[in-house]
């Protein structure tokens, strides 16, 4: 449990999307601990010390707080790439095993699969889903595109790059939620990374 | 509408499971041309000429139907595929390119978008989806372990790159299917087969 309080939750303007974004983070952390499962808001506004009626107030409904989710964690992934890039002496292959590492920890797994069914309910066209929709591609290609640029590759080719990555990336986390063959799964990485950025 | 009649559906074992097989297939191309929607059993039965309760009889209920309308169409591109390689005179790239063509086709956009939901609905524990994940990946590995083989790869390298090909396969059509930039998706391929083959 990450209990957040429920003051100050009536402020208008920023302060109002602050709680907001304070609140996302803390049921991030919860699906991370304890996963969806049949969660309800109720039982989540509990978890992370908030009433019902105010996550009603801040998300309309579960769904659109699911969404909130999955942007969130995605947000926290892109955080995470742009740490790796600012680390200094570490290659580009370096900082694509490290976030690799990172995306498969076992702690990753539960936000990940709701990404995955998240990014399936929006492909069907549901509603609350298809919002996410917008950015779940090009909301990556801008910092992948930098990366590619400043190792080298020409613009055209950084973006091919880019949107190779990424794609890889979700192809092999999507294989190792259903397989959980982490071995396998690390191996085919592996052979993209000689690939990708050359033996090594 | 693909009428499929319903006369001998009350045959036992091999008759009863071709019986499956000709409305799975029926399925398969009614989704294909005009997705699901909000389907019910009810409407899909009228559209191929089959009653509900024949449905019912065959699959248990909607989900299950539509779990093996995925299976279905997974094998589908498998035989695609078999057909590909079996023809004189293709490389392996120029296979390569024929299936992803097939595959980004928009007549198959209706089944990859429900092969996605199920697959994230499975990931997620629904018990209607769940059986599919066990052949979601070895399904495809028999056959692409076996072409990389052919091509001259040693058994762990064909193992690693039939792995990565279908995770990036999977990747690069959940990008196409959300941002629908077929131009820049297909450059993406166009660099994974650089890389994968070498340049042509």
């Amino acid at each position: 449990m990450t209990s957040t309080g429920d003051s100050g939750s009536e402020g208008a303007g920023g302060k109002d999307g602050d709680r907001r974004a304070q609140l996302v983070d803390a049921a991030v952390d919860h699906v991370a601990a304890h996963g969806i499962g049949d969660l309800s808001l109720r039982g989540l506004g509990a978890a992370i010390g908030v009433s019902h009626r105010m996550l009603i107030h801040y998300f309309g409904s579960k769904e659109q707080l699911l969404v909130e989710i999955v942007r969130a964690s995605e947000q926290r992934q892109r955080d995470l790439l742009s740490r790796l890039r600012a680390e200094p002496g570490v290659s580009p292959v370096d900082a694509a095993r490290l976030l690799w590492r990172q995306l498969t920890d076992p702690q990753l797994a539960n936000q990940e699969r709701l990404f995955f069914e998240i990014y399936g309910q929006a492909l069907r066209g549901r509603p609350e889903a298809v919002p996410v929709l917008d950015n779940l591609v090009t909301d990556w290609l801008e910092p992948l595109v930098a990366a590619e640029v400043t190792a080298g590759s020409d613009p055209a080719t950084a973006h091919n790059r880019a949107r190779l990555g990424l794609a890889t990336v979700r192809g092999l986390l999507l294989d190792l939620l259903a397989t959980g063959d982490r071995e396998g799964v690390d191996a085919a990485m592996e052979e993209f990374f000689r690939l990708y950025y050359g033996p090594g």
